[in-house]
């Protein structure tokens, strides 16, 4: 069989949701395998209808019982639902991480439900090609909603979860100073807002900040503009839950109703086809040209040439042939 | 005057020593300014004799007081000292950092330390362009160290520290397994370890931890190989922190010795160079190409074209004329 026949084969079982063919398959663009664009090519016509979700938030707000209980809430709808969860690429924030996961296993036996950590670190540029990658896989398998869930600790990681169709910032009691500092970034990014551990000492106090930051920003904005809903939450115990996938729910239709979807799945497509060449033109700098870049190295490294000159010898030399 | 001897009598003045001339460098190559490449070639000549040192560590372990506490100690050696700063570009983590930043007014009088915040949100690989032409400037006017300070939150972070002759992480107590969690990620980028509030319950827990963690990652290596010290400071009370400075000596005597400070540097400018390139390739996507990326984008949004045979489009068409 040719590897384009395998791929074949494998794409129609994953639209069948066969859970080991789905997973393969991201095995597949995440190791940058050869038969990378082969998968591509046949998962492209299928793309396009899932709902991309993405969930980020600082380190200890129940992120991770917040998209289960989420998961719980699209599966009584009906919905089947892929999460990615994305590991933080940091070499110290591992650890929270990996137990937060294991929450997530009440729905493993579910086939309408499929999970997948995707880890970044090593992999340079890694979330900004692999991720949009394994949501392909996810989005031509037919699951009506995909997840993206990650910790909001780096400028990559909020990138790809702002990407999404919608963007959940999820935030909890206790961290007034961290949301005013932090107010211009994470309003940028957020379309719905959840106040997890509402049942906690401070939850109003965090709601009422977030109600002036959003009243503020809205002051002087002419024309419709989403007005970022927010949410109170104990994921712990599913209260409020619902509430959040109404949230969704109305930020689609505005989405569709005021044509911003194509705009934002527009956006995504660009950033991942722009990735992807700045890898592939990445790699030809450590291939081909290799001695080229080692010789530009040498002579920054020594102070006889400024590292601009060297960039365009580079890029001259690599493309010219 | 031409831009050139502009850029000619400003680097003059940084190499005197004039703070106003070096932070006006600073801001021409952070905000990628015409002269960019101007100031990047009248640099050159000059640069390749700091001694470059990383600092990281999580949020926390007190990287700012032990930074500042640092500098202290090598202004008694009589080493002029520059320190960059880079403010972590996640919007969840801005808030800590910036209070942290006012503990190194001590040294805002002192003529022979400069210190520069970097904020690098919003830069498209900003760090990996713009912390390095920073560090060029700092270098070329003659600092003697340059401490590259930032918290590991990041994939980006942590390859700009990683970059440094010596990456020094700092921990805390308390932390234990975190770093039981992420040890392979610390292992790969500390030179020196540094082990902060070593007067708190558990210090002696985190040193035996990471002793564990060195020697076994020493098992089975041949050669020499530097092995990783572990330093107790009390910053706020500057203890140890004459350790921190000979640690930082011992290391560089050993890069010397085996001449792994000029591979270290290699690799510094071939990333740096590396980083130019790309981001110079990538501004030629949105500019000539700009139509070209557009419209593959459309394709690839509305699953007529996959990603990766749009971005072989991208690059030829960009390269080609």
């Amino acid at each position: 069989m040719s590897p384009s026949s395998d791929v074949t084969d494998l794409v129609g079982r994953a639209r069948e949701g066969q859970p080991r063919a789905i997973a393969r398959l991201i095995s597949l663009v995440e190791d940058a395998s050869p038969q990378l664009r082969d998968v591509a090519a046949a998962l492209a016509p299928f793309t396009g209808r899932a709902r991309v979700v993405g969930l980020t938030g600082p380190p200890g707000v129940g992120k991770s019982t917040s998209t289960s209980a989420l998961v719980t809430s699209l599966r009584k709808q009906g919905k089947r639902v892929g999460v990615l969860a994305i590991d933080p690429s940091s070499p110290f924030s591992g650890g929270a991480l990996l137990g937060d996961r294991i929450r997530m296993q009440e729905h493993a036996t579910d086939p309408d439900v499929f999970i997948r950590s995707m880890a970044t670190r090593g992999h340079l540029g890694g979330l900004s090609w692999a991720t949009p990658q394994a949501l392909r896989v996810l989005d031509a398998a037919g699951f009506d909603v995909v997840l993206v869930e990650t910790v909001g600790v780096g400028q990559s990681e909020v990138d790809v979860v702002s990407l999404a169709d919608t963007t959940v910032v999820l935030l909890a009691p206790g961290m007034g100073d961290g949301i005013q500092a932090a107010k211009a970034g994470i309003l940028e990014i957020a379309d719905v807002f959840v106040v997890n551990k509402a049942d906690r000492d401070g939850a109003e106090a965090t709601v009422r900040d977030l109600k002036n930051m959003v009243a503020m920003a809205r002051r002087g904005i002419g024309g419709p503009s989403w007005r970022q809903p927010i949410v109170r939450t104990t994921a712990s115990k599913m209260e409020g839950i619902g509430d959040v996938a109404d949230a969704l729910d109305g930020h689609h239709r505005w989405l569709v109703e005021h044509g911003a979807l194509e705009r934002r799945r527009f956006n995504r497509a660009r950033a991942e086809l722009e990735a992807i060449a700045l890898e592939s033109v990445r790699a030809s700098f450590a291939g081909r040209g290799h001695d080229v870049l080692e010789d530009l190295a040498k002579r920054v490294a020594a102070g006889d040439m400024d590292p601009y000159t060297a960039a365009d010898e580079l890029v001259a030399g690599t493309t010219r042939g």
